[in-house]
């Protein structure tokens, strides 16, 4: 793998580690004790915090699942910012304008696009797609193979699964599919292959086990429509 | 800013990394790896972890909201503990006695009073008080702008709320007030604004959707009074 | 205490700490800011990712319970995977081929056997013993005093408590005894001391209340059994 590229004026904390074949913008700075793995590509203007794992290779043992990455490297765009004890996965792309909150993970195959929040201690698993100015809160719970179009709100602690059978027998693996401007209430769960409508609503703490229609709001266990 | 004030009999972990203006006490261990930004100030006898980032600068995007710090720096009392992994603002002033659990996060203008329990995984969020010999429980989540008087249980993934339109309209952002004495049951559900009166019990995975009065215990989805 | 045995093919990251009395076997890769402490013991072909934190000490404040280890030190058995920002205790014995995921925690006492998955941030408490193939979900919570037994799956969120009186007077805490395959569903919340019983199934947001019969599929709060 070719050396890295780091301009000179980067502003690098203590103890970074940068391994082979990372390239960086200008303007950028990198907290102390953060690690950047190989083939990393970071942006101009990108701020990260300390202690941050950024391109990691995916792992697992025999009873977990692999996904191909369609691109090898961690991408991460212009003026993202990125908090601390961050770990994000090589084969994903964070977009310009992001925010990950200290503690987040984000793992392969993910797409996050411009201007989007992930929260202090959120998790976004592989094969997931979040779109434009997004806010996942804190401690939310984006399972695989999950869809967030635009401007969509996911509550502090929502939960999302994507395993109808809980590894009984074979599924094809399916998340929430949630339409631009929907927004998710707090602590709501939601279950695999949900489709929420285009601005609606999910009440905190509900418990959603159908399709919601777009403009519904919808409340309870399960969630029943209230308007 | 001035240089730091590090007492020689200070017990420093490896690569560790302190910056300037940090003032330390007697008898303080600092583990492995762990970062102490501009300006900390900790008292006697404290420990703390290694791969922690203490005095953290807020930060965001154009989506969040910033606030202003009462307080410039991080201020840690004396005997607490610190755990493992734990980020923690500056601008927050954490008392006396205090136990603050690996991977735990707590963000700027917070104040938690001496004794108090903040668990492993857990997160308090901006703008919150947190009284005496209170305890947050594993991965509770305390959202911004909350009150917790004295001797309040929070048991383990409560979620908390702080916006009623989460995100739709402008809002005064308005956490939980919860008096003395109450216990919240593990993954219960707070609405922004709720009010916990003193010695109040909330059920295990109950959503409280409105004030809860003193002395009575509610259970279910919305939560209602039992007794 | 003795010296670290560490082969010298050990392929070890950047600022990585090892302190005395640790034992690594063959074919280990340890990840760069990871920290070793003191009598660690690491089988072969074990992988550890950065910025990890294994052989904790426990810890406290005058509000905590403490609990006697049974055995003094960490092991890692063979094959065993450690993802990165991962903290274990001191007292806690994990099996060979296990994979604990990013960001995940596991305190004293705690025995996890071979082929268990621990999630993405996955907290598993002290005094805890999980079995064969189990799958511990991202974000889900084990309670102190649990146990489960062998190919049990834990979904993502899932919630546990062990303090039947949330601290307000002596109780010997006891978690959740789940049996050989049940499957709790995702933001589950469990009571104190309740039995899952074989191969049962706790519906996704359900509240559980009391013991579930072997073979049950139970939903909703209370959760009551459907079939």
């Amino acid at each position: 793998m070719e050396q890295s590229q780091i301009p000179k004026r980067t502003k690098l904390g203590q103890n970074v580690v940068i391994e082979e074949g990372v390239q960086i913008g200008e303007n950028v700075t990198i907290g102390h004790n953060t690690v950047i793995l190989k083939g990393t590509i970071i942006g101009d203007h990108v701020i990260i915090g300390s202690n941050c794992v950024l391109g990691v290779k995916k792992s697992g043992n025999q009873k977990m699942r692999t996904s191909d990455v369609k691109h090898p490297h961690l991408t991460i765009g212009n003026n993202t910012k990125i908090g601390n004890n961050v770990t994000i996965y090589a084969g994903s792309k964070i977009a310009d304008h992001v925010f990950v909150a200290d503690h987040a993970s984000i793992r392969e195959n993910s797409m996050i696009d411009s201007q989007t929040v992930i929260g202090r201690g959120a998790i976004v698993e592989l094969n997931t797609s979040i779109g434009k100015r997004c806010t996942v809160q804190t401690l939310a719970y984006i399972t695989g193979d999950t869809i967030l179009e635009d401007d969509v709100f996911i509550g502090p602690c929502v939960s999302m699964s994507n395993d109808k059978y809980m590894g009984k027998k074979p599924y094809e693996l399916k998340g929430a599919y949630i339409k631009k401007g929907a927004k998710i209430g707090n602590n709501a769960t939601l279950l695999p292959n949900i489709t929420i409508g285009e601005n609606a609503i999910v009440g905190a703490g509900s418990v959603v086990t159908k399709d919601v229609p777009a403009n519904a709001t919808v409340v309870g266990v399960p969630a029943k429509t209230i308007k």
